[in-house]
């Protein structure tokens, strides 16, 4: 692909944004990838792995630096980034086009609206590429992260239909597969799938490690706990904000597994075997189903 | 090892049951393995394989030829067959020893004290192998399924010890670890680290499926769904029985869960990112130390 655009500059240089440097250095997406970020160990780390070509810890040298601006920062960060960025920007129109990966979107359409006296600003596409690890920073960044996985678009109706474009360009770069969506549909979705199911394994692990018999508790725990609790290792303060960032949508999808789990606790006093079977049963061609859709698209499915 | 038994009766020759034949057989552990059940082709498949060297239909028979019988069958069906055979031997000394291999142990403990008129059988040893997998069958049995895995011996005051020790050599030769437990403290255990988990799971994948978004929930779903819900893939009958028998511990460990998870939905709820990021912190914590203890005795534990 010849040069999309000329600069490329990273807002927080952990794993999502080192890897989408890297994958984009190495689809020849652009000319020049910048870091920004407040932090200089890390982005001075992340030249010296070629990761990128230069840094600033200034964000007005960033702007002004930046064809593209992608916020890689943790959830609660790139909404306060935004705004300032928006503020600094005034509603000109030749500036940057602005992106991010952060996991919740409702929350930056609103800051993005807030700095912006109520419009949205038509270069701004908000994006979440659907990747991660529990690894992180910029050591543990990957060329190919986001291969075959999904990158969700999230545009408005006030979007410049160019910017809309560019974004997508840029992920397609990185190997992903772009689709589209409602802001308030990714972030219901999401809750769902992926910022429920954190809360879930870190009730159980910190119920577990509270209890009297924690010691025996994880010493006879096996494989399934394993998995089960793989995602209570992810990093705490990325989950703290997402979980802020996300209320609403997060509040409606655990009070509809609770009670779901409230109709499980009941069949499991009653004895009522059937409905506990019926119920596994469902949920097991749900979730093998699932298992399948996963490895078709190239992801270990198992 | 040379022969510590003639002959090892496995009924039910299932995933767990296969593999215990094949771990027998590969240590030398008895001279001749017999299968029994009621699915005809299911042993013959077993004999093909060579993962028996008989097998009977009549469960007198099977009883008759046995110097050890192990009931690996699910988990209520164990239940009722252990019944049938203490009433079978009229409390007779010289009979078998027997062992399980299921998953919870107090309503095993209750059957047989009420087959047996409220004293245990002495040579009744309790015992649980720490080891699975979603797939099941005899097609899917594994010698080494056990290896480095725990086996919980739950050995009661009125068992004969030298029954206690050849269950205990059985599961060793095996190259399981051999560890004993109180019946009440291992179902509390099994309860916490692994009915509850596969309840939450099930419990998870259906609400999803439920839900009027489902379709775009599991496309959008990644990784750390998959794995916190594979154990929703296992087998439902399996896991029907182990809530019904595991009753009352299970619906503990549910409560403890259930007011955790309250605890942090309120924390959502009041915008508390203190609450979140702390017990956040804790449950990381506590899982990056499971994964290294579960690394350490040779179990993958990313």
């Amino acid at each position: 692909m010849s040069d999309r655009a000329d600069t490329v500059v990273v807002l927080g240089l952990g794993l999502i944004g080192g890897s989408l440097a890297r994958a984009l250095r190495q689809a020849g997406f652009c000319r020049r990838l910048v870091g920004y970020g407040h932090r200089e160990p890390s982005l001075r780390r992340g030249l010296e792995l070629g990761v990128i070509d230069d840094f600033t810890l200034d964000l007005d040298e960033a702007i002004a630096a930046a064809d593209i601006l992608v916020l890689c920062t943790p959830t609660l960060v790139a909404a306060a980034t935004l705004e300032q960025i928006l503020l600094r920007l005034e509603g000109r129109a030749d500036g940057p086009v602005i992106t991010d990966a952060a996991s919740v979107k409702g929350n930056l359409l609103k800051a993005a609206r807030g700095a912006c006296g109520g419009a949205f600003p038509p270069r701004l596409v908000l994006a979440h590429p659907i990747a991660g690890s529990e690894r992180s920073g910029v050591e543990a960044s990957d060329a190919g992260l986001f291969v075959n996985h999904r990158v969700i678009l999230t545009p408005v109706a006030g979007n410049d239909p160019a910017a809309v474009q560019l974004v997508r360009d840029m992920w397609r770069s990185t190997g992903a597969d772009v689709v589209e969506m409602a802001v308030a549909e990714h972030d219901a979705v999401l809750a769902a799938t992926s910022h429920l199911p954190h809360l879930l394994a870190y009730a159980l692990v910190d119920a577990l490690a509270q209890s009297p018999a924690s010691t025996d508790i994880f010493r006879f725990a096996a494989g399934g706990f394993r998995d089960f609790t793989r995602i209570a290792s992810s990093d705490p303060v990325m989950w703290r904000d997402i979980a802020i960032a996300n209320r609403d949508a997060l509040l409606a999808a655990t009070d509809a597994f609770s009670d779901h789990l409230a109709q499980l606790r009941r069949a499991v006093a009653d004895g009522d075997g059937d409905t506990l079977l019926e119920t596994f049963r469902r949920a097991k061609a749900a979730r093998d189903e699932f298992a399948a859709m996963l490895k078709e698209r190239g992801q270990t499915g198992h």
